[in-house]
């Protein structure tokens, strides 16, 4: 493992600076052009050949003698989300949802934050090649938000672009004091899985229940039976969570509609959990619809998100590096769960390589004194900015050396 | 049709006295052995060939040259149901349910008044040969309270005991004031089916739900899902109720159970709608069973009572000789359909001849002033003993005679 | 009762052409402008002084002398549905719904047949003033689809622009043969009430139910609770349906929403059978909000129709005006309720005085042939115009001269 | 902390026989009187000065100078289940039930291991109190089965009876290899509530819904509205158990009862999530109740097993002390929580008082070969008899040494 390279201050403050740029210019999943451009315009300042795969994803290579090849991902998508901190490089982005709706957009869940820290510290690992040896490759991934994106890259060959990595690492921000660190070995987050449930039925008067097969009400029996999955079919001791996000159907108070339609999102904790959460869903599913005489309902998958499995073996030599470099006070390896999801676990899972993955806190120490402040996804996440640039470098950067040669 | 026979107080005041003896030795469905030896020895009296049929059931025939041949029906068993009227004849007697368990018995639905009116009625025909030709057939059945009895004289060949009839009449007590007749043409009662539905499902501890197959929350939707076949599946204008009476399962509250059973009481109004609403209730038990990964329930059938219907062509013709007997403004010949049973319907569809029954009162007028008295089934059913026995030997007696030759 | 007023050909030819017209522009509720205005100019032929009422609303009074004031409603709007029937005068107009939406309309209800027959029924009269005396009132009512009509003619002081009537008679197509007439005495058809359920909850992350209390699983308890109202709660023999037509909660399948909202249409048969569903309705839906440790649901009334009773005393002699006009065996005078719903009820509840309504054929007998043709609300509904115009204003003529003097 | 002390193989002869002995005479809980008497002989023949103390629990005191008071558990009681093992010292014994209820017995929870391994390491401190000092206290509980004998341990005022222990140290016998360990520091296992339900409603006859509060609909809609307490309101990542274990109702199947019963066995992992679970169960129970028209249901608390809380201080020398006993790898100080239940912890809680509570294994190895054997309440339950005394002794033996001084 090579020595820890010094932070330098006119590379942090350059990258303050991109920041800001990217902060104020969101762009929405898998439409992250002009995201791309920036982070590609970098890429080549650096020397580190970028390319563009799948779609707005971009891709570089830092090779420095023989030695280990690691990537490192970071994703660039903002969200649908109005910004209200009222930060002087605040976004008033607006971005087009895929049915064209103009919304506006925000980088609230802070992917600015990883683009910044990995371009900060590619810079970093640049201006000190003397301090390790081997493959540094970047991957700038899309549409995180969709879990779209590390399978549009895996679709488009990114293995055929960039040397093949032997671990792959990648770091969230978090609402924790800067320079903290949490993380797990194996399961780190959730497996999500997000299903569009068409429950069909057959239409009539609203005075005439029994010419029709009501899909509101099969619906709504569906629903309370899909409670028995996590309250009697899973064991109580691994966590699964079965919610009904969104539910529509029928046009008129005094119509039976012909059918309703509802989503839902489904966390389980490892595959074996998933396997069993979701055939018992679908068990039900079919059940309940037989039990109005309907056919099955038409069952549409909206997105999976893949398993976010940190290496058992390499996690804890992470951990140790980011302790010694963040102090040991701040990096908790050991961590709960996070019901959350990522899609960045396809990258070594498609490898079959190891992965580490950790969360890291930008925020003033001093703000959690009136409680947590808010966190992601919210309008007002808001990580002090030369805080979360300087501890998202440090992180990345101890924990890249870790695994590079010296 | 005949003229009318003029009452023989002689024989009245006989009758009340079998009708005391009755009201104090009440018997449990299928077990009515004294009640079937009383019934004997007045047919024999009365020179009607008495023979056992269908058990504890008796039939009787009195011949009086050509002429139509005439059923009249009654049912003869009392109920658990300890007698609280406090009358000089109430029942103190008891007797043993098919379990073993001794409970105390009461004439609590009033067949006792079905026997008497019936011998009396008889007495008179018999007392009063000029005034009618034909045979009158007298069906004394057991068991109706279970459905047992009717099915018990057809599988015993009651038709090759006694001439085959043309029609069967039958008439029930009810708490109208003396002398009141409510009956309707078509399905004058409910059907009615009762199930035993065992559910199935896979014991564990109760700490462990997911090791098991959950029988009792099992259930518990099967009811919830239940309530649809009234709600949803059946036209709110054609009457059906789906009861579930009993539910039992489990012997430790931190074991889940391997079953759990419940029982069905299911009330419908004519064939069509009760073969909708059992097969309705049947997919829903199969589905909610599938739905709990479990196999289909054990459905037992315990009993079910046939339709009890009342001929279109003929009821208007008995509701005429009643009016012409009990005045006009006594007897409604369009009463609402009541929603108990009866088995008394298996013996004219056995044949394929019509049937027309009724309801009779025989409570003092008087008693009505402070609201409607305790109705059968109750402790309190107390008509009054001598307007009883001549209010249903009159009804008895103008509606066989409306059907016999004259 | 005045003598028949024998049909003229002439005027049945004109309205022909009427109805043909109003087919051909149907327009949505309350915004019924040019049927209004083709009303308000056939009533000043007649010279009936016709004058505007609760907006789109028209009404006029024929006087003929001392007698009777007898008032014949007809509703004039049309409904949001794309006609389909292939007639050459079919419709190709479209309207706007209260949200701007504009959609196809149709006068898929026959409101258009209303409309025809009370105009050539009253221009029979005018014609025939010999054979009649009293006064005719005529009201044409707007909005009767949203039970918006009635109400806004009261409002608008309807008895201070036209005599007080003694009765009111109204007639509505149904998909019966030329000439069959349908009616009851009590009530003819159901109430309706409709509400908006407002479910509250508190939003959260898709994976952290336990922050948030999920509207749309409170919602989906709410509906299969409400089955129990019509399955456990009303008298079987008492027709009651609670339908929920429509759903909508939440946003993103990933996130719980804050709130969904369902509406209810309830139907019943009276008043006390209405008080006791929709109390049992709010009971249960604030218990479900409580079990969810929610705030009571908001509900909102969106509308109600009220009952539509027929006078006892005088249904049976319209009942036999127009057996005599069309024949005994086309006449059912005790047909079945219906659970649609009519807010006619309105005119002559707010007076205390009686009322008559009764359903009328207009379609081919021959088309009965191959099963019953489409009804009401079908893109496909087309009684034979000839036909229709013939039924609708004989039936209209009896009724109104049976009540009328001579 | 004192070097350990070597097993002495003519002690662990003997308790080999007192293991038999106790295995072939289980007793039920709070009845064991044989095995008080056992346990009393035992005491008095090492000085332990044995008192009884709540009921038909024993303490006895062993001194040795100055030093840590130090007190070690041991429960006692047997289960109603028939031994089905095949062992020669099997049990054939009988009990009774609180309702007299005559059942077969066994020790299918190897409390009898408990018992002989704490005499056995008992007697191994007298035979060496050289190597030791400080003062052991030997607590002997009756009725862990049913959470009763803590309480009434302490309802006796133990505390009185013996010296104030330090610290309180136990063991449960596990289907585990012998001499491997499982513990945990934190909650080891779940706490328990059990609660008898008692629904209200209004009886009616099956065929009259409308007149009845139905109990058994009502208790249905319970059960799947339970649901949501652990699928919708709890942590995913904290579990909980909500089982409905019996239920029961009504006695006919064609009357609608009047109540109906079921009982609740509620599993949480601390007293934070115990108070949300238990006051999110009231809160559905009650509306439930109102949803129904009903008065809130009874709830009676049947027992409650407090939390088994491990010190998170001791826990680890504990561990390794069984871990230098029985080697490192078969030792597991972070097990995973397990969620049955013991009432062990009311000991220290009432004191505020450290506890380290742990499994050991009397398997033999070679048995796991064919998958895990019987565990405890099965009818095969048997662990090998020389191998579980060994075990028993050493494990009791390590720990009790940690915490007495030397």
């Amino acid at each position: 493992m090579p020595q820890g390279i010094p932070l330098d201050q006119a590379i942090l403050d350059k990258h303050l600076e991109v920041y800001h740029d990217l902060h104020a210019n969101p762009e929405l999943s898998m439409q992250e052009q002009r995201t791309a451009e920036v982070i590609t315009g970098h890429l080549q300042a650096l020397g580190a050949n970028p390319q563009p795969c799948g779609g707005t994803g971009v891709v570089g290579v830092i090779e420095n003698g023989p030695g280990p090849v690691v990537a490192f991902r970071a994703d660039i998508d903002g969200l649908p989300v109005k910004e209200d901190t009222g930060l002087p490089y605040a976004s008033t982005a607006t971005g087009r949802l895929p049915d064209g709706t103009e919304v506006p957009t925000m980088h609230a869940c802070g992917h600015d934050t990883h683009i910044t820290a990995a371009l900060s510290m590619a810079a970093h690992l640049v201006a000190n090649r003397q301090a390790w040896s081997g493959t540094l490759v970047l991957i700038f991934q899309p549409g995180e938000e969709t879990a779209a994106g590390s399978a549009a890259m895996l679709a488009d060959d990114i293995w055929q672009k960039i040397p093949v990595p032997e671990i792959v690492l990648g770091q969230h921000v978090s609402n924790l004091p800067e320079g903290h660190i949490h993380t797990r070995p194996g399961h780190a987050m959730a497996l999500a899985d997000s299903w569009r449930v068409t429950v069909h039925g057959e239409g009539a008067h609203g005075s005439r229940p029994h010419d029709s097969i009501d899909p509101i009400t099969q619906a709504a029996y569906m629903i309370t039976r899909l409670q028995t999955v996590v309250s009697r079919e899973t064991n109580p001791s691994i966590p699964a969570v079965v919610t009904v996000g969104t539910i529509s159907g029928g046009l008129k108070e005094n119509v039976i509609a012909a059918q309703a339609e509802f989503t839902l999102n489904i966390r389980t904790v490892d595959e074996e959990s998933r396997e069993l959460v979701l055939s018992r869903i679908r068990r039900i599913l079919e059940a309940e619809a037989a039990a109005s005489g309907a056919p099955a309902p038409t069952v549409e998958e909206l997105y999976r998100f893949p398993r976010c499995y940190n290496s058992p073996e390499l996690t804890p030599q992470v951990v140790a590096a980011l302790a010694a470099e963040l102090g040991e006070e701040a990096v908790n390896g050991e961590a709960d769960r996070r019901m959350g999801s990522e899609d960045v676990g396809r990258f070594a899972d498609d490898l079959g390589i190891p992965q580490v993955f950790w969360w890291f806190g930008g925020h003033d120490p001093a703000s959690f004194a009136e409680g947590t402040p808010a966190g992601g996804h919210s309008p007002f996440f808001a990580p002090e900015d030369t805080r979360v640039v300087r501890a998202g470098t440090r992180a990345a950067m101890a924990a890249v050396l870790s695994q590079l040669g010296n």
